[in-house]
């Protein structure tokens, strides 16, 4: 529809240089991701730079699983900004008259999907916003209605703690005036060690003074959680057959000096049975109610200050540097009206700073970011650290080769 | 899986120049005619010139609708060419081991589709493919299973005799091995008038003059149904309120002359009702057995024979007029083995000749082949007289802004 | 100027689809045919269709050679149409400010370069129009000095009588205000046995058979000058050491049945010695003086009526095919007020007719216009039969591969 | 010639991708900076991005600059690095056989053009490569060919003294085989009290404080020719009517405390007589003979250790932040066997830093090298700071639409 427009007199002038909505397929397609369209003359379109995301990365995805009913659906649809005109005004979904019919798509999907686990426990799969360019957990829609119908709801926001759970506290929670009982922080005597120096190939060994080493990484983690953010938090170690007891003792040790339990999980393995102990301190945490939840900074911040107090208080930055193209993107998203949404951090997950080979609880770094961009339907703004992909490619053999149906119907290769 | 091929080191040797298979999605995306992609450097694919189809202008909805089951289905998709090499050869689907997967993920779509018609008749909607670049009717597949489980079926074959039926009669009834009891010819007086010369606010006026002028066209029709291919024939005339009784006798009167009855039809209005005296007269044409069907040409002949055979025997030509690049499309299609496919003509449904302002019964013109192309999985040639269109683009006026769907979750604006 | 005018503002409306004016570069360079520029970003252009001409194929080029002085040109160089508005309005240099500068650029290129033979003689180079899209031969502006400097002048106007000399004697002369003398044909017995259906390896042998049956060739151009044109004429023989006694005989025998001498040129081989006998037969027509020249046409007929007189009169077609796009093109023209203009014809060399392999003095044939545009600035429309390169591209072996510079500055390797 | 190559069958197995040379065109032509050219199909080259620098941009400009002699011309045109393969393997002029007619073309532009002063004094004005990306001065021809013919040569280095002196130290000198007597910094009170922080419009007003803060920078640029290079320097102050006798005072005594006059020059009004004061401090420096001229770096240190020494010594920076690409690029140069080159640095010239904002004498900060590129005809290594603009474009209003040209050829609007 915004090429349309363009292309039958473009009433609203827009600029195709400044198109900023990228067309959508749920495919890995490395190809599609930077293209030159609309040419062929003047009967096929207007010739611009545009490219294609998989399906995770639109702003579609994020603003739905923000959404709190369908017409918050379709309002917020309605704000996304498709493109600038000559003048610099953004141009939205709702000045093209697209959101009804995009709400309309959506109409269905917006129910949550209830499925179940192995063993029977409900579940919802609801919803997947790219965890860099967006918030990356569930719907709210799917999480408000489990609260409704069960006792206890675990939600995951993954990506790192100080990206996943970030997020998860300053936006998710706020947008759905939710807020969480108790945290759990999952760890793993392998990362951990990683985190201390061991190549890959050598971590199935014991390492004890790797693993001190790695373990400040753990720890920051925790202490945003419980200083930061207020939360009562407990550190499920994700058991490996290779972890020794004295690892295992080590972490406790430490996690402790925090006043934080760390139990070992082994619901990988054994189900639910391999989670009782770690069940047991989620509930202890519960109705000891040591609760002191408060998202990490206030909406009335500015843009650029609320990056610096992120990269401060939970990276551990000594501060920012903004491009020049950053500040002044800042500068135009906070006079178009949006100052006081809040950050959603496009990082790294490897690393507490934006360099994925700054490992352990680096000190003495700054973050640099490169652009920020707005998400009007989301309601947040992006702040852009490194490059992001948001368009994966396929493999020198894709599973695609060695998938195969057979004359009765029987599909092969899948796995 | 064609660009990721050339992509990760292209050992086939595709000419990314000449990859003739082109993206496909269900969107009427004018911008995504002509493009280039596998910009943005070497991490980011290769650059080529490309573009987008619709669904069903795809070889792949061809190849499906001839498919006379799932093993089947997967030896087409194998066979599809989508590239050549540097050297010239060609590169299939089975080449890049894409037909497996492909086949996959059409196992389902390969189930014919039962649905009724409003007074509750049952009818499978399977399979769309373009009637230009494609053969144009429903699925091999589900005319058999309805042939298994009716008395009587009727199935369609439009976009004008000379194009849907010829079609149906050499490519669809040879793959399927079937053979039809009798033709329904559908006219209907207004159309007849304008082949007459009328304009188009006119057509509601009596002009006996015009559709004298006019019925010549029906009258081609009728007489490659009757004497091409051998087949009993009705002539089924569509009734508008704006028919007189004059004009129905004209056209019942002259063809009666070539042995043919034609019979009003009013099913668009009555439902079944409107159409009894049509249905009596197609079990009597049946009855009576008259049929010597047989395909128009013999498939051991040159594709460029026949192609001339088409144009003379169907259209009314005087000849075939082959643009070199045709020639020599022809010559590599032949020398790669595909000398004995039968041909899928694409050309205007608006004259029996290829040019659109032709009308009437047409006669001292010559057809231009601009190009021909092998669709190697649907086991055709087709031959391309004029621009055809696989893309099309959306109006001034987007249906989408109409569409929208309110806080209850009801849509609107649909029709 | 073109595209900055776009970039800052597109004060004119300029469609950047519909710009008509190509950069230009004398470099045989193949990759620059077509290209897409103004890529990456807002500041770096506007993304567009475009491609390269080589310098001889740039309307400045045929402007300059018609211009009758500097003031002419910088006019004719202000109505060169480069673009067209949204709204379909021609946008020319003249609108964009440029023909000043243009002009002035060309201001001492205006001048004609004196340069002389290998044999002392006076001789003008200057301009070289491609003979396809333009008219192919010197500029007014030297021809008219040489008239005034010289007793006699001899120009060509080459690429085939039927293009050259048509377009000489039509477009240039009327727009110089000059008339011919005489005219010499240029012929040669190879070339005559060639159109006779002899082989290129057998040109060398005596084939009288062949020769009288490509005669018609000539013939015909001989028919052109004296009857169409109203122009006395001689037919100069480029002898060849193979041509035979008998052969020139016959030559000369067939021309003589049309009234006109046929004499041997020798001057590649002998210098001005070499054709003594061919300037002496010159010399006689002119004293002769029995010249009737007229233009072909005259300037007020339609452009296709135009078109269809010189492809009935001089190729001996039977008609004209245009296709819609040239019909609009024309309609288009003509609105703009350019219906009075002469036509250059764009039209291969190698046959009478529009199709290469039509040797001899084909009939029966139709030319096909594939479209037309205006030169506004050269002051014809062109009129495309077939598609037209107007930028060559380097061989397998580029001759630069050859050329060298020793360490004293001697290039070597040029030839 | 590289693409032809790529076109004709690619035998050295070019990457087009990897297609590291880009056209040239001596045009402000900013819709080429970027393009995607090889369009149109099989017949008209291979799709690649590509894109136009101008002349000066070009890296044949910086080997002719630094050329000794003809011979050496062609070694370094053949030594250019213009692809790489799809293996990794560069790619040369020379590979291609390019380089002899190459060197043919530059053949009579390699003599140094002799040109003379208003004032009757000879100067030679020869080659112009870019400062950013090149070394930015005059050919070394020209420069030893003046030491030949005159009794005293001056030169300019322009674009900073931390840029262009540097480069003349460290890569010209060495080079040819040269070595300067006596150093001018050309300094002005205006371009100071910037340096202090007053804004533009504010720079006629004298204001000591901020001279003061100022003048920092220039003392830093003394340093470099002094300490770091060791060569006698004189401080020329280009005097502007505003300059106030307190200012010109407060120069002279800062930079006497480091041992060098600062003298007033006052060419540009004056003429030879507004230089005689600044003539007489250079010929005593030289007469006094205290140089020690020295290259800052020796050659045989890594690429990243010489941009280091260059970003700590020269510019006062703590250090250099090498981005990854930059940091594999200077691996792959130095695999290839260019370690032991001289480093070019491409910065802004507003700052000793690479942030154009950081004024006066900066420190604390860390200079970014993007990325590294060899320039392997030229014989450096460039090294990028920030983005650099190979292709400038034009502005709002075109100086060309004022130029005009009357009907006697008088030009008009050129300045």
């Amino acid at each position: 529809m915004v090429d349309n427009h363009i292309y039958q007199g473009n009433e609203l002038g827009i600029d195709p240089r400044r198109v900023v909505w990228r067309r959508c397929m749920d495919m890995n397609d490395r190809q599609l991701r930077f293209i030159v369209d609309g040419l062929g003359g003047k009967a096929n379109g207007v010739p611009r730079e545009d490219g294609f995301d998989i399906t995770v990365a639109s702003e579609v995805m994020a603003a739905f699983c923000l959404a709190t009913d369908l017409k918050d659906l379709k309002e917020r649809l309605s704000r996304i900004i498709v493109a600038y005109t000559y003048s610099g005004k953004p141009v939205t979904a709702g000045d093209l008259k697209a959101h009804g019919a995009m709400a309309a798509l959506l109409k269905d999907a917006l129910k949550p999907n209830l499925v179940q686990t192995l063993e029977g426990t409900p579940a919802f799969v609801h919803g997947g916003p790219f965890a860099n360019i967006a918030h990356g957990c569930n719907s709210v829609l799917a999480t408000k209605m489990a609260m409704k119908l069960a006792d206890y709801v675990v939600t995951e926001a993954g990506f790192g703690a100080d990206l996943g759970a970030e997020k998860f506290l300053d936006i998710k929670c706020r947008v759905a005036g939710i807020r969480p009982d108790a945290v759990v922080i999952v760890a793993s005597i392998r990362a951990l060690k990683h985190h201390g120096g061991v190549p890959k190939d050598r971590l199935g060994e014991e390492n004890l003074e790797a693993l001190k080493k790695g373990l400040p990484n753990l720890l920051k983690h925790v202490e945003n959680i419980t200083m930061k953010f207020g939360l009562p938090a407990v550190v499920a170690i994700n058991r490996f057959p290779s972890d020794t007891e004295a690892e295992l003792e080590l972490v406790r040790t430490e996690c402790e000096k925090l006043g934080v339990k760390a139990v070992i999980s082994e619901v990988w393995a054994k189900g639910g049975e391999g989670g009782i102990e770690l069940a047991k301190e989620v509930l202890r945490l519960i109705e000891e109610g040591k609760n002191n939840y408060k998202p990490l900074y206030p909406l009335d911040m500015g843009i650029a200050e609320k990056i610096e107090m992120i990269a401060k208080e939970i990276y551990g930055a000594d501060g920012v540097d903004f491009t020049p193209a950053a500040r002044k993107e800042i500068e135009t998203i906070e006079s178009l009206g949006f100052r006081e949404v809040p950050v959603c951090m496009a990082k790294t997950q490897y690393s507490l700073s934006d360099n994925p080979a700054l490992l352990g609880r680096p000190n003495g770094f700054r973050i640099t970011v490169r652009n920020v961009k707005i998400s009007a339907g989301a309601g947040f703004a992006v702040a852009l650290t490194g490059e992001i992909m948001t368009m994966p490619g396929l493999p020198k053999r894709p599973a695609a080769e060695n998938i195969d149906v057979d004359e009765n119907g029987r599909i092969s290769g899948l796995f």
